[in-house]
């Protein structure tokens, strides 16, 4: 059964599995102690430490062990920031980073009226070291960059913005949660941030690394554990484990790296071939080895996950049709790509050739499943018409959009004819684009389509589709109710 | 080999082991997702939820999993106080609750400039409802009291604090870590914390239970995790470990009570028969069936725990000899009872009665073995003259304390040789007490004996000495160089 949510949490390794056991028997006393099974507990505690440490490559009194990645992220933050209130409050951080770190960034906002920076990325989901030059402030205390970005794969130049970020006198935090099983994170950046359920270590462990000299002030209540950067009784066993299988997967990385890559690679080149309007997103070259990621126009991503589901595929998604938000990904939205019928592919190690290669077979019934089900026959995606009539009369109209600023007051039958209003107010992403694609077909070359949508993901889709489809998107305005988004029809 | 520290933290239960195998194997995956992986982890999460709900006494909706006890202490303290922010930022603490409260207190009064009220409590270490009533003031935002003491096993009067804070309409935070595997925490408090390794579950669960109607603002960063009250990936199979081995002790817990109970009965009553100079701590009936402390004249703690370590016994101290903060215990300083040779027994579930009985024998050699080191030979102590000559001819003079604001300048003849001094400057405890001893029947009845010491257990340790021995302390001043403490001889 392909599980492919890697990224989300690997599954346990066979090492950390055996050094659980191992450290369940031996490492479950109190460190501080004096007796037998005391004593025993600093030394594998030690002992992991140092193992960590080489793997990020810091010194083992730089890294402490702390319950979760993001208690990691929350900590290094706050820590941070507030080793140099003197200089500023501002945060700097790029649009794409983990939810732990957006966290961390409002809560700052909001307990210390911290100002954030937000460091724009490309369409591939990419900073630049430039847009960190410009976002740093002479107020600026801390930047945030991620190693890699967890939905779309995208590396990150970490060692260029690190370059910036010491010119200007910054200290860079690097989230390297994703990156970290695969290899060292490189440049000199001053705090580093992991998560052992990402590697396939156990949940309950994270990393946080604070080079000597970066200005930290731990926040909150502290004890004497780690260094009083991670306070609580620590969980020693999961501890060790996640130490034992770091280095583990570190031994399998080269080797796992090329092999996955040229997987995902085929999964990059065959899905636009397999299925129809879809867009594989995320750098093509600078990426993770092991992580693919797509949107499937005229597709709910819910539906899509569980009819993969039903084919035994494990897969995540960004879509806001499989959140409880109701907002697509701030990753893709970020990117200003297609986000409806998203799907994000990420293999564990091992992952058999033979279950990406059914994948592929599997994938295109099940979208265009999916698409006929929203009344999008399949042989009718990919052009600007659908064939059925799902679409109740009434919601399309050639009447002006009832109100607004611009609103179509006082013009002609014959400009009326060139403008088609639909209404989909209430409904959810993908029914918005599916029933701007529906009608679209029935104005002519200079036209206009508006919809009518109070969906979020419509901002982020209909000027998506417009890029696909290769026609003009001309903006939104508000509406009596929702937002009306304006596609000119140019071919 | 007996381990006699429970309390510091339990070996791991069978059916914690057995539980934390099977969700290992069912239970990694991010509860969040829709696939089947994740679909099996949230089920195993509401399902541990409803067990810890159900031993805790309060809905399910209304307990949250934290990564320690000690998260959840800090969480709990910090989002009840920032909820009853208007009423004020008052904070009412016992005098003896364990050093994750009070570092929460710490915190509080360094961030937010909250004022902090400490509950004094008795020789028992067991504090009273008129205390907290004294304690409550118009802008008290919070009350914290223990469900039982952690060092000396002193249950507190939970339910009628709890009744004095609810008249006075402050919510009342227990800390139920040392007695949660033993029992509900009977009465009306508001919020509820505990820590999974001390009942025999796994380290890095914590429990934070707050009542529906309680006013709680979680602060810091959070997620769409626990309520948002607790941030970060859940450890699941430790979580399911911890619930499911709650409900396990539980089971044992009414007929192991009753029998360890009748064990530490044994060491209560044994202990001061076979063992010199010998003060048993805490409430002798109001206790945790598993625990007992007592201290030790004239014992080093450190060479004391050496010692039982070595005869295969694991105990532990809350003496300052044996730790690395120079100060003695809180608890027993604010009980007011000696410290010195301190030694607390916390017996886990299925201690055999022949670990017991082997404990008291080996005891009496030890603790005569570590007091024949320092100088006290077996057959003096419970005398008030040493027999050894091991102070340094030096350190005991009949001249006036060298300075300092009542020294005892411009006394005749006669009165010198009614007062002597012990000059233990610069010796850790258990010295100043043993010198103490050794010169005291050089002075007559109505004479004084001062002793200048700078190690903070003296101040501690020798008004002990005077109450253990029924002799007169008459308080401390300060020296040239650390306290000079004054003792009269009344017979």
């Amino acid at each position: 059964m392909p599980y492919f949510d890697a990224a989300s949490s690997a599954p346990l390794h066979p090492v950390a599995r055996q050094a659980l056991q191992a450290a369940l028997a031996d490492g479950w006393a109190d460190p501080a102690r004096v007796y037998r099974e005391g004593r025993a507990a600093p030394v594998l505690l030690d002992s992991a430490r140092e193992a960590a440490a080489d793997a990020v490559g810091c010194r083992p009194d730089e890294l402490v062990f702390t319950p979760s990645g993001t208690h990691a992220v929350h900590a290094g933050v706050a820590g941070a920031l507030a080793g140099r209130r003197r200089v500023g409050s501002r945060l700097a951080v790029s649009a794409v980073e983990h939810s732990s770190v957006l966290h961390a960034a409002a809560a700052h906002e909001a307990a210390t009226g911290g100002a954030v920076t937000e460091v724009p990325v490309d369409r591939f989901g990419r900073v630049s070291s430039d847009g960190y030059d410009e976002a740093l402030r002479p107020d600026t205390a801390l930047a945030c960059l991620q190693s890699a970005n967890h939905e779309v794969g995208t590396e990150q130049p970490v060692a260029l913005v690190a370059e910036v970020c010491r010119s200007r006198g910054v200290p860079l935090l690097v989230d390297a949660a994703q990156s970290l099983g695969w290899r060292p994170v490189e440049g000199a950046w001053s705090l580093l941030t992991a998560s052992a359920h990402k590697w396939g270590g156990p949940a309950g462990v994270g990393l946080l690394a604070v080079r000597k000299g970066v200005r930290f002030a731990p926040q909150g209540p502290a004890d004497e554990r780690e260094s009083g950067r991670a306070p609580g009784f620590q969980n020693l066993p999961a501890v060790v484990a996640a130490a034992a299988s770091l280095r583990a997967v570190r031994a399998e990385a080269a080797a796992e790296s090329v092999r996955l890559r040229a997987l995902v690679d085929r999964i990059r080149a065959r899905v636009p071939e397999l299925v129809p309007d879809v867009e594989v997103v995320g750098d093509p070259e600078r990426r993770l080895p092991h992580l693919v990621t797509f949107s499937c126009l005229y597709v709910d991503g819910e539906a899509l996950l569980h009819e993969l589901d039903r084919a035994d595929f494990s897969v995540s998604s960004g879509s806001s049709c499989t959140s409880s938000t109701l907002t697509p990904s701030h990753v893709l939205r970020a990117m200003g790509v297609l986000s409806e019928g998203n799907v994000r592919v990420s293999l564990p190690l091992g992952t058999p050739e033979a279950e990406v290669d059914r994948f592929l077979e599997v994938l295109p019934g099940v979208v265009s499943g999916v698409r006929e089900r929203f009344g999008v026959p399949v042989a009718a995606a990919g052009r600007e018409r659908a064939a059925s009539g799902s679409v109740p009369a009434e919601a399309v109209s050639t009447e002006p959009v009832p109100s607004g600023p611009d609103g179509g007051e006082g013009e002609g039958e014959g400009e009326r004819r060139g403008k088609l209003v639909v209404d989909a107010l209430g409904r959810r992403c993908p029914i918005p684009v599916i029933e701007l694609a529906k009608v679209f077909g029935d104005v002519p070359v200079g036209g206009t389509v508006t919809v009518l949508a109070d969906d979020e993901a419509a901002r982020l889709d209909i000027p998506a589709w417009c890029e696909m489809r290769g026609q003009e998107y001309m903006g939104e305005r508000p509406a009596d109710h929702g937002v009306a988004y304006v596609v000119r029809r140019v071919s």
